[in-house]
């Protein structure tokens, strides 16, 4: 088990410049955990000691405000890291953890993580980029939410799925569309109008949770002309 | 001119455990630029070598969309830093810089920034700190767009200009009423028509730049319920 997690944690980029003394007691101190839909992993304002690497499933961060509303501030899946962001927090966690798609975690000690951090400035470097990069997917956020329309932002979510730039695809969307609509900001009731906008202005097709795009181009010029940035994207769409 | 750039370089709080010889060569290399309102610093998607500390006046950061709208990612003022970001961003700046009101700035070399980081690893882990509260405060804003309707925004945006918790106060808009809105991500007549709700709602006084708050506990309940953090917040609201 051991072995296998220390592989794991090794191939994972944020990590390239780590150091094998921090592998070796990564491993040693860390265990698997099997996910299941609905289980919470950590409340916001909770005391951290642990942040997670998802090796696969849903996990959605989100806190609720004072009048019991929820704000979904990320869905991550497989190849993530979440809760790390705790250090930074006075060892607080900042978001609650919940599982949307059952799967497997691997559960992992801020300490150590916190050590190579004082010790490793290429590391501590890489941390640097990494939360550049997710600071600037926020912006993005922000600028979409901001002056995208509502069709154009699920059009946006859309095409993050993507693995190529023209002629059509079929994709599934990776968790319920309450979700989807929360996690862009949307009531239910917007969302549905909007995805139906969509389709009559892109021609895509929606089946349950398959998405049937029938030209990208089609989709990319009513949704990115409402962006700053030019499709593809460097950012992962889906973040974005 | 250099020993007072020095100075002022020395008690910027993210700068508290940089090298003696970071601030030196930094106020050698420095120049002091005294702005105009309109003047672009400098242009997104521009290959970046400078930095810049802001002594005083305000700057807005913003991208333009394909259809040309301006998205206005921030608006800062004195002692604060813009444009190190391209840092993360292969020294491209990833968004444009324009005074909008004037003052007086330090430019700053990204390269020798970029040296203190890759040498001096507790300045590097304060980076990633400060990184880690801007990521929270855009958090905080797409919680704040997807759940507070417009008039409790424009309530937050107030408070976080008080330095009080109770009783009245009066404050004065740093910039303008189109600025503000476009900061908050609302077009102006939004703007307007919320601030007319805010004023019925709370008791609010607004007489062109300066409002008058006559019970700081009544905005806070309107605003703050809405909102996953407790007033007085943790980050600057001004920006969260």
């Amino acid at each position: 088990m051991c072995a296998t997690t220390e592989q794991e944690l090794r191939q994972y980029p944020l990590f390239r410049n780590c150091s094998d003394s921090f592998f070796t007691d990564m491993a040693n101190d860390a265990h698997v955990l099997k996910t299941s839909k609905g289980q919470v992993l950590f409340l916001h304002d909770d005391p951290a000691e642990r942040f997670y690497y998802i090796s696969s499933g849903w996990v959605k961060l989100f806190r609720e405000t004072l009048d019991g509303a929820q704000a979904v501030v990320d869905v991550f899946t497989r190849e993530n890291i979440i809760g790390e962001g705790a250090l930074f927090e006075d060892n607080i966690y900042p978001y609650t953890a919940e599982v949307v798609e059952s799967g497997s975690l691997i559960s992992l000690s801020l300490s150590i993580l916190n050590r190579e951090l004082q010790s490793n400035n290429q590391f501590t470097n890489d941390m640097l980029g990494f939360m550049a990069r997710n600071k600037r997917q926020k912006d993005k956020e922000i600028e979409h939410i901001s002056l995208q329309n509502a069709p154009q932002r699920i059009g946006c979510f859309i095409l993050g799925f993507l693995n190529k730039t023209e002629g059509e695809a079929t994709i599934h969307l990776p968790y319920d569309k309450t979700l989807v609509a929360s996690r862009l900001g949307m009531q239910p009731e917007t969302f549905s109008r909007a995805l139906g906008k969509l389709k009559v202005s892109t021609g895509i097709n929606v089946k349950g949770a398959t998405i049937e795009v029938s030209d990208i181009e089609t989709l990319v010029s009513f949704s990115c002309v409402a962006c700053s940035a030019e499709f593809p994207c460097k950012e992962l769409c889906s973040k974005c």
